[in-house]
């Protein structure tokens, strides 16, 4: 983990201005778990009635509060529910300790908000294998809840983030039946990123009225295309999270309403792709379409093989349209392929097709095209109608940077 | 591809001293193909009675002159054999044009050594997708013909090169009764290197007499224990090609014979770690093992998962003993594992084990080993039985300074 970065060059302008949620407040603290300088805590609390849903990590070698978070989904809403967060250690491989460190976590955090620790959902996110020093976190809780407020989700987004050169967040809003239902999301997220989350943190909050398995439903398919959807470098976090909470404040309920999933939809893709933009290392946006292809999990293992590729990542970052290396990428997927059907563009450039280069290609045009900040490859595997789309960014010598500096 | 490359730091000393192989010529010529001032092009010949067995790169989007060997393979021993490759140009995803390119070269050769073109073995390796100028290679080879030497394999070994910053070779001698049998063999590979294969040739040469299916049958199987333990970037090439031609003029038949099958390893052993030594940009060698795994699967999937992760890559390069990050890798691997059974050696140093740091770990240890050219990283998964080894190198800004480089 490498001290301050220069803000990435592909950052949004501004952070968003995201709206308050009726019955969701927040509040950061300093604890110094490992920065200092810096709030490292954030604490978000949801009244009575909000539903939660969540995916996390599929990792094997999940982190204690990814597991504790999993038993805890689908239970009663009748308490309403706290999200308590921490930034400089994962809490992950830490044995016995970690356990006791959630433990720790969850009770204070239940007294302190008068919930059932049921309904206490934490995460930690940083260095994997060092005991967590929860007692530096646990000491501020009174004085979070104390200052808990509406308008702080902000510097919710701030105090969340490790390698992050910037704070992520993103909104919509759902007008139903002339009523206004929001959205608003944070999340953070810069190496360590791949298919099946990353070491992503993510939190969504809505006023809307729905309940928790239909909730569930939504944010996993969602998932699906969106976060799923993105790959820094292949590595895939013990401590993926991601939580949506549905305050049903607004009064609508959107129980099979389709606005509001394509707008949780939009929130989590826009959350996505600012992750990817804070990719470490990144200067290039890229996104890859695949087509054509014998369904849709073929199309997205091919996109894939093409956003992880180290070959194809490096060309990018010398602007070079090395497709080549497409072919290449898609060859040693694993997923149904025809050399001699596959067509291949670099932006709006026919590179190649029938098995070879177009004849209409000419390189000026697509080495023109690898000069914009935000790229975009098309493939048609020419097979079938399987589609997808997944973003990931280029590999560079600050992706080097800043990894191969020693922890310390 | 870049131009020239200062030699890996890894590199052995010198190229072996490598057996004249009786029944067997080469010669070398500076066919202009891509490259000027090198000779470009090697033209290998066996005796009649030579057995010829291969393995190939199962990418979906093979190149011409890998489809066309695989269908040679198997075929009469009678006429003995040609092998003929180029450097420079892949002739891969060349369409219609790529497989008259290999007819072309087949026939001329053919003509040229009194050989059916049933026997006449080529490959090319380089740029993908550009047209390859066989007219270059095929005026070169009454010469290449008329200039055989059984001394020219290390001309034959350097003629093979493309970003490769040495020669590779390595040889064996096996006493079976009283009588010596030689192999010798090379190899070029050094980018989009990746299990199952990868940008590399290949080529093994004994006086062993053994039938073609059971040559076949050895060459796959040490196969899965040496090339297809190794990964420079999880990059697969469209163009991986091995050939093992046994000539039989040693007069020793090795049916049935366990030394001869383990020198036979042992040969493509030091040659795959020839290929990880000269990784773009290595400066590590770096040796994974993993044991205790529910079977030998799962071993090789969570030791592949751990040498293609470039956040542990990269910090090797750093010199950093982060083995969180080889915990997150194994937890992706998609292979069973338990968080609490694991146990993860840095050289001797005991790292973690029940799913935690070791209380005797003391990091300095670890980071002293990381100093070292030669990294060892053992995982023990406290599962089973099942134990493999893979091979790879660091990441560092010498991949990116090679790979990012526009190919013109």
């Amino acid at each position: 983990m490498a001290g301050a970065l220069p803000r990435s060059p592909l950052a949004p302008q501004t952070f968003p201005d995201l709206p308050q949620i009726d019955g969701v407040t927040f509040a950061v603290a300093e604890a110094g778990v490992r920065y200092s300088g810096r709030a490292d805590v954030m604490l978000a609390i949801c009244d009575p009635g909000t539903s939660v849903a969540g995916v996390f990590t599929k990792s094997a070698t999940r982190a204690a509060p990814v597991l504790d978070c999993q038993e805890k989904l689908g239970g009663s809403n009748d308490a309403g529910a706290a999200i308590l967060v921490n930034a400089g250690n994962a809490n992950a491989f830490t044995g016995r300790n970690g356990i006791d460190a959630v433990a720790a976590i969850v009770d204070a955090t239940a007294s302190a908000t008068g919930l059932p620790s049921n309904r206490v959902f934490t995460a930690s996110t940083g260095v994997i294998g060092e005991p967590l020093p929860h007692d530096r976190i646990t000491t501020h809780l009174s004085d979070l809840v104390a200052r808990q407020s509406a308008d702080a989700i902000a510097d919710a987004a701030s105090a969340i983030m490790t390698t992050d050169t910037y704070p992520k967040g993103s909104t919509q809003v759902v007008n139903i039946g002339g009523k206004a239902v929001t959205i608003a999301g944070i999340a953070k997220g810069s190496g360590m990123i791949a298919p099946d989350m990353a070491t992503m943190l993510v939190y969504l909050f809505t006023d809307a009225e729905i309940a928790q398995e239909e909730l569930q439903g939504l944010v996993s398919a969602a998932t699906d295309r969106t976060f799923n959807c993105i790959t820094v470098d292949s590595d895939t976090s013990t401590s993926d999270t991601l939580l949506v909470a549905a305050t049903g404040t607004s009064g609508v309920n959107v129980s099979g309403n389709r606005d509001f999933a394509a707008s949780l939809q939009a929130v989590m893709l826009d959350l996505a792709h600012q992750v990817v933009r804070d990719g470490e290392g990144a200067t290039k946006f890229v996104e890859i379409e695949v087509t054509g292809c014998t369904d849709e999990v073929a199309a997205k293992t091919h996109g894939l093989s093409i956003a992880n590729s180290p070959l194809v990542k490096t060309a990018i970052a010398g602007e070079d349209p090395n497709w080549g290396r497409v072919v290449m990428a898609i060859g040693k997927s694993g997923a149904p392929a025809d050399r001699d059907t596959l067509s291949i563009w670099f932006g709006e450039s026919l590179v190649a097709e029938n098995g070879w280069v177009s004849p209409t290609y000419r390189e000026e045009d697509a080495a023109a095209h690898m000069q914009n900040e935000h790229i975009r490859i098309r493939v048609d595997c020419g097979m079938g109608s399987g589609n997808a789309t997944v973003w990931t960014c280029d590999l560079t010598h600050g992706y080097i940077d800043i990894n191969a500096d020693y922890r310390s």
